[in-house]
């Protein structure tokens, strides 16, 4: 594993392997990247991801540096491949880039020489996401065959259904679409079924955030949301006991769910939170690891 | 003490406690809270508080978590309880927040676990600066018993006069405001003078910044601010030998005072800056110390 | 040498000097300034500079504090001179600064008692960037005595050119300046070549960037700049064998120098980037040893 850039990427076996690793470094973390430094070039806004990613490379020793685009080279016409390429020569020893275009490690991964990390890229992909989303799931359940994972939201816009049907998908879940009008993408071939029927059947309830930021000029109109098609009281009391709930947070409070349920007993959002910080350690871990056996 | 909130909190034993705790921690500082995350959240700009914080947080070992206003998840739309649990959930063991609103803290104390730092709220209080300002006047004058404060501008529109005032007079002070038309505050109880009265008779001349940004829309006009209210070159050759001058910072120079006298013999104002450092390293090590007894 | 604020302070021994420490340092570097902390206070943009910088700091082991201009009470008007005051008072041991004004030092380095680099100051100097392409050099040719350097394009509004004809004339080098209209500048009296006998003649080829943000309202035309005075893949053909590239960056990629060029074998603006780092830590080494012999 030289760069971590798309869950595609992904077998069943490597997916376990990051997991495990994930739980061992959550227990016993251990600072062993002392000395190396870690770049995290954020395009896009983030608290969680960044932060989270900061906590990770802190607590393996790194020293971080950090790219404010409002105030760097950028701001006089910089491209990304000459940000990317000037942090390697500074001494970067990892870059961990978000980016709103879908796959803006292609113009990099041939020609940086230190590990990538995708952080999220445009509508497409956010892998240290969905592996955070899996080790919360498997804390859990302890395993992911069979399990009924319904995904409910804005799925056209969302980084994170994307790489997560295919994830899991590969490690043996059954995976479901909830169909909102406007949100629906049929490009991946997922069953679709009805916000009452996914909150009856599932195991796993993953909402998703409502993509302002990605609908371009059309304002999408939120007052009947909740009632129509989001995680309102009623549907929550009517999902299994063993049932958990996901979002990947921000959440859109009275939107995507009711605010009460947001720290209910079945919510796992700020678990999963918790959880990126040593998906993430384990995730750069490797790539220390095995480009040339730093670690 | 879990959280440092308002000085209102404090009673007499606890301010010297603290004040005695910052004095031996400036002169023997140490890295006690290694491993431990102290996260920064200022909704409002600031130079002074948040580097000190910064400095206080590095020399007692801590690794620090920057909110960045303009670039984090605040920009869509996330609120200061979202915000702050998540800072919470990704590792953070102490959050010092400045926000605008004068209790913010209120929808945040019961649901945050880990201890909580006021850098700044509203108009109401400041209290790490409050702490500062008696470490300034009790290295000078050993104790509080019957010093005469004056505050001096623009008492309304600050945070500082109110945590002061009522600090002060906790500690046995006497302390006056100083008459400026339209920034007087009666709520308080504190007896007004004149300028020049207040020059006269106080050890403690505590001069206020004007707060332009919280005037709203109507702009003050400070050019005869300096002559009427203000400490000219003639007021401080009235004052009393051994009084001493402070300003929060940063000052209007020409305004609250003669540019000449930042700088002078009585003047404390970079004493105070320094000061803020050792307070808030004792401030934090209680924190952590009573919060489950960390350290 | 109490500061580092300009090129024209260095004697030839004093270049000598840092260019050798700089090697041993790169060779060998040690975190013999731990518990230290150095404020770096960019009022201009900067990745390359400021990222150099905040990696030479923490390699020597030292804390980094960091102003953010939109963010910090510089919103609130504070001079400079009470922000550089303040990073004093609170703990700073080291000022590293980029500001608009050509000697913006003037106001600060008799008042404040901690030692200042100049890290970029209006279109007057850059002594940093200046040190590390003396580097560059040395790296390649041992020496600098009877080498010809020519630096082409935007003369007039760079702070490199004036830096670095300085001090390339002081280490015996001879200094030509190529010709484009409008960039002109013979207040140096430096003599001028046309972009193609440059080419042919010189040992470095040093480019400028076309520095848009210093032009004020008057956008200049690039589209015929790379055909007329820039480097073409044909002028390349006709430098020398043993000739290099350098360029300060970023480049205006297809402006100053096709594209294709930039990673090509003579380039050395990567390795630039590269010695930037422990050029930087020499200086800063210096001035703490003879700050008081910190080192």
């Amino acid at each position: 594993m030289q760069h971590f850039l798309s869950v595609n990427d992904l077998s069943s076996n490597a997916i376990h392997s990051i997991l495990q690793r994930a739980e061992e470094v959550g227990n016993n973390p251990s600072p062993n990247a002392k000395g190396y430094f870690a770049a995290n070039l954020f395009f896009e806004p983030s608290t969680r991801t960044k932060t989270s990613f900061l906590v990770a490379e802190k607590k393996l020793g790194m020293e971080t540096l950090d790219l404010q685009t409002n105030t760097s080279s950028m701001s006089k016409g910089e491209s990304l491949y000459d940000t990317a390429r000037t942090y390697e020569a500074v001494g970067a020893d990892l870059l961990v880039i978000r980016h709103c275009q879908d796959t803006w490690y292609d113009q990099l991964s041939g020609n940086i020489s230190i590990p990538l990390i995708n952080a999220g890229s445009g509508k497409k992909d956010h892998p240290t996401q969905c592996m955070l989303d899996l080790l919360t799931i498997k804390q859990e359940f302890g395993a992911f065959k069979g399990l009924n994972v319904a995904i409910a939201g804005d799925i056209k816009h969302s980084r994170v259904a994307y790489s997560h049907a295919s994830a899991l998908r590969t490690m043996g879940a059954n995976v479901y679409f909830v169909e909102v009008p406007g949100f629906k993408d049929e490009t991946l071939g997922i069953p679709y079924v009805t916000m009452d029927e996914a909150c009856e059947m599932c195991d796993v309830l993953m909402l998703l955030r409502i993509q302002h930021e990605r609908h371009g000029l059309s304002a999408y109109d939120t007052s009947s949301y909740l009632a129509d098609y989001g995680l309102t009281m009623e549907r929550e009391r009517n999902m299994q006991n063993h049932a958990i709930i996901l979002h990947p947070a921000p959440v859109n409070r009275g939107v995507e769910m009711d605010t009460r349920l947001v720290e209910c007993d079945r919510s796992r959002i700020f678990k999963q939170m918790e959880n990126g910080v040593p998906v993430r350690m384990a995730i750069i871990q490797r790539l220390l690891d095995e480009g040339g056996g730093i670690l």
